[in-house]
C-alpha cells in the first residue's frame, strides 16, 4: 500500500508544512453525550480553518485495527505502519534518546520483587523512587560482567522502569519476554527463536543470573523482568525520503523518540502547548516540516473523562490562530488514532483530519468533527498517505510519468 | 492493487461501453472564482444524466500523486498506472504510430544547434520547419551507418522534434538523456546503467558521432539531443484482458498512442468533438468499447483560463445527448486527472466521475461536480478500478467463486 513512488517524486522547495497532532483526537458518543467529544466542543478557530480546507477521515493502519502510538505516528510520517512497527524496547530507547547501533538489542525492564523461593511478588518492586532505580543500575554496572565482545547498558526511566540494551555481534531480537505478567510464579527464562536470537537469549540469561546474585540483598528491587526485546533497524529519514528538514516539538519521550527514529531534530521539552508554539515561531525559518504534538486529548480520553477532553480541545482551539499566523503552506490538524472517552483506550475509529492550504480543493465542510469530515474532499483514506497529500499541497511532488 | 481477478471474470456480451474522457476535467477554486470550473459550468445535460447515474471521485495513481497523461490513461483502461508506466520515447513512438518491436529502444529527439566549440546554443535549432526536419532525417538515413545487426529509425515529428529508435539484439532502455537541458555546455555522453543498456549507449554514441559529422555544415540543426530512452514492452490488450473490441476516437498523438498500446483500433483524426461523435455513431455496431477523448478541458486549464475551461465544459455538455441517444449500456464521463486553471498544470486532486447505466444504483447526486460527486454512490476510488466497474455494470463480469 505504501509506495516508494512518493520518495522518487519529491523535490525541495521553500514551502513549510505543519502537522499539529492532537493525540487520540477521534472520539465516540457515550452515556449522557450523544455526540463525540470533538462534535461537542466549541471550536470556532478550527471551524473557520475548515471552511478553507479539505477534510477527511483517516484509518491509521487498516479497518478495525487499533494502533499504539508507534504505528499511529509512523503512518502520519508516511511510513507503512506495519512494516515500520518496532519492538517496545527500541521505542523506549528512542524515547530515552539512547542511540542504538545495529549491534544492539533493546528491551524494556521493570525492577521487580521476588520472594525467597524466586516467585514474583511485585512486578513493579513497590514502584521504587527513581533515585533508587539509579542507585541499583549503578550497582549492576559495577558488578555484572559479560564475556568479551558483549556489553550491556541500563538506563533509568521513571520509578521501577529501566531500559536494557545488549550490544554485540550477531544478536537477534526475536526473544520472548521474561516478565511472566503474573504473580506467584518465577520469571520466565529468555528463549530465542532463531540462531542470532538464541545467542541473545544466552547472554540475557548470563546477565539475569548475575542480576539475581548482585541484588539478592535488596529489599524491593531484587530482579529485572524484561519484555519487548527488539533489534534496532535504522529508518530512512524524512530528509532522505522527502527532502524535509524536520523539527519535532513534542514533550513526551515516546513521541520524541519516534521523531528521532525518522531523523527529526527535537526541541527541548516545553512547558505547555503555548510554549511549544513559541518554539515553533522561533524555529520557523530553520525547518521545512514541523511536528507539534499535544498529549492531553489522549490522556483525558484514557481517563474516560468526556468533559475534560472537550475542554482541552477547546483550549487547543484558542491557540490554533497562532499557527495560522505563521502562514504555513500546509497546516494539517489531526490525530494519530482515536481515544474515545467511552472506551478509555485507543481505538480503531477513523480520525478526523483537516488540511489547510491554498492548493486545497475546498469542500463543503464547515465544522471540524468526525461526522462533518466524512463529507470532506479527502474522503476516508489511510494515514500513511497523509504525508503524500501534504507534500503535494506544498508543491513538493513533481508529476509522475509523461 | 490492480488485479488479474477481473481478467478472469470477464465474459463476452453484446453490451456497449463508452468512456468519454474530458482531459484534465477536475478543477479548483481560484482568485475571483469560489468554486471549481465544473461547479461553475452550466451543464443541464450531464446533470440530467447524473440523476440516473452513480457518481464518485477517482484518485488517478495514489493520494497526492499528479499523473502525466500516460499513467492517467493507463489507469482509466484498467492497468496499474505505476507498473504500466513507460518512458517518453515509447509513448512518442506510439503517438507517431511507429510499431515498436521487442528489439527496440526508443527516445525523443530534438534537433539542436551546437556552436563551433561543440556547446549547445539552441536546444530546438530555431524550431526548424517540419520540412527541414524531414530533409535532415533523410540525409541522416543516407549517411549514417551502424554495425551489422543494428538499425536506427528516425521519424519526423513537428518542427524540431524527432523520434529515434534503435533496433538490435539485447538492447536495454536504462540510458541517461544526452540532452543537457541547458545552454553553453556540450551534449552529454549516453550512459547505460546495465549490461544491455551499456550496449545501447555504445551504439547511440556511434550514431551521434556520425550525426555530428554529417550535419556539421547545417546552419541550424547540426546535432540531435536525445531523452526519455525506453525499451518497448508489449501490453496485454483490452481484447486479451477484457474481451473488448475497442475503438479510440482521439485526435492528439499521445492519446492515440496509448490507445494503440492497449490494442485499440484508432479512428482517423477528426475535426472536433461533433465529428468525433459522428464517428462514434458510424462505428457503433462494430465495437464493444469506445474511448472518446476531448483535449480542451486540459489545455484551457493549462492556460490558466478559468472562463475558457467553463465554456468548453458547457460546449461539451451540449453534445452529451448524442452519446446518450446511442443507448450505451454504460456511459462513463470523467477525466484522466485534474488540471485546475488555478495551478496551470496537471494536479493530484481527485477527478469527478459519473457512471450511467440501467444497473447503476442511483445515488442522490443531482449535479455533475467535484463536491457533488463526493456524495456519490461510488465513493472515492482509484481510477484503475473504473474499468472493472464499467464491465460489471455492462454485465460483462461473472460471479467470483461459488
Amino acid at each position: 500500500m505504501a509506495s516508494e513512488l512518493i520518495d522518487q517524486l519529491t523535490i525541495e522547495t521553500d514551502s513549510k508544512i505543519v502537522f499539529f497532532i492532537l493525540d487520540g483526537l477521534g472520539g465516540l458518543q457515550m452515556e449522557g453525550h450523544p455526540t463525540t467529544e470533538l462534535e461537542a466542543a466549541n471550536t470556532p478557530n478550527m471551524d473557520r480553518l475548515v471552511a478553507e480546507s479539505t477534510c477527511g477521515l483517516m484509518i491509521p493502519v487498516e479497518p478495525g485495527v487499533t494502533p499504539g502510538s508507534g504505528p499511529g505516528h509512523f503512518a502520519l510520517f508516511g511510513y507503512d505502519p506495519v512494516q515500520a512497527n518496532i519492538g517496545r524496547g527500541v521505542l523506549s530507547a528512542a524515547g530515552l534518546e539512547f542511540d542504538l547501533t545495529d549491534r544492539d538489542v533493546a528491551a524494556r525492564g521493570n525492577f521487580a520483587t521476588l520472594d525467597a523461593s524466586g516467585n514474583v511478588v511485585d512486578r513493579r518492586a513497590g514502584r521504587i523512587p527513581t533515585e533508587e532505580n539509579e542507585r541499583i543500575c549503578q550497582k549492576l554496572r559495577e558488578n555484572v560482567k559479560l564475556p568479551d565482545g558483549v556489553e550491556f547498558f541500563l538506563k533509568t526511566e521513571k520509578e521501577h522502569r529501566v531500559l536494557f540494551v545488549l550490544r554485540g555481534d550477531h544478536l537477534g531480537g526475536n526473544v520472548d519476554d521474561t516478565d511472566p505478567q503474573q504473580l506467584g510464579v518465577p520469571p520466565r527464562e529468555p528463549v530465542g527463536h532463531d540462531e542470532d536470537s538464541k545467542r541473545t537469549a544466552h547472554y540475557v540469561n548470563l546477565f539475569l543470573q548475575q542480576v539475581r546474585e548482585v541484588l539478592h540483598d535488596e529489599p524491593q528491587a531484587n530482579m529485572i523482568l524484561l519484555r519487548g526485546f527488539a533489534k534496532h533497524r535504522p529508518y530512512k529519514s524524512l530528509q532522505e525520503r522527502f527532502k524535509l528538514r524536520s523539527y519535532a516539538i513534542a514533550n513526551y519521550p515516546m513521541y520524541r523518540g519516534i521523531a528521532r527514529l525518522v531523523g527529526m531534530e527535537i526541541a527541548p521539552v516545553s512547558e505547555n502547548l503555548s510554549t511549544q508554539i513559541d518554539e515553533l515561531e522561533r524555529q520557523w525559518p530553520n525547518y521545512d516540516f514541523f511536528f507539534v504534538h499535544f498529549k492531553y486529548t489522549d490522556s483525558t480520553g484514557e481517563d474516560g473523562n468526556f468533559e475534560a477532553k472537550v475542554k482541552v480541545i477547546e483550549e487547543v482551539d484558542q491557540l490554533v490562530p497562532r499557527m495560522v499566523n505563521l502562514k504555513p503552506d500546509v497546516l494539517v490538524i489531526t490525530g494519530d488514532h482515536s481515544t474515545p472517552s467511552a472506551l478509555r483506550s485507543h481505538s480503531w475509529h477513523p480520525i478526523p483530519v483537516l488540511l489547510w492550504a491554498k492548493t486545497a480543493r475546498r469542500d463543503r465542510v464547515t465544522k471540524f468533527s468526525e461526522n462533518d469530515c466524512l463529507q470532506g474532499g479527502l474522503g476516508t483514506f489511510y494515514s500513511q498517505h497523509l504525508m503524500s497529500l501534504a507534500l503535494a499541497h506544498a508543491g513538493r511532488l513533481i508529476k509522475f510519468g509523461a
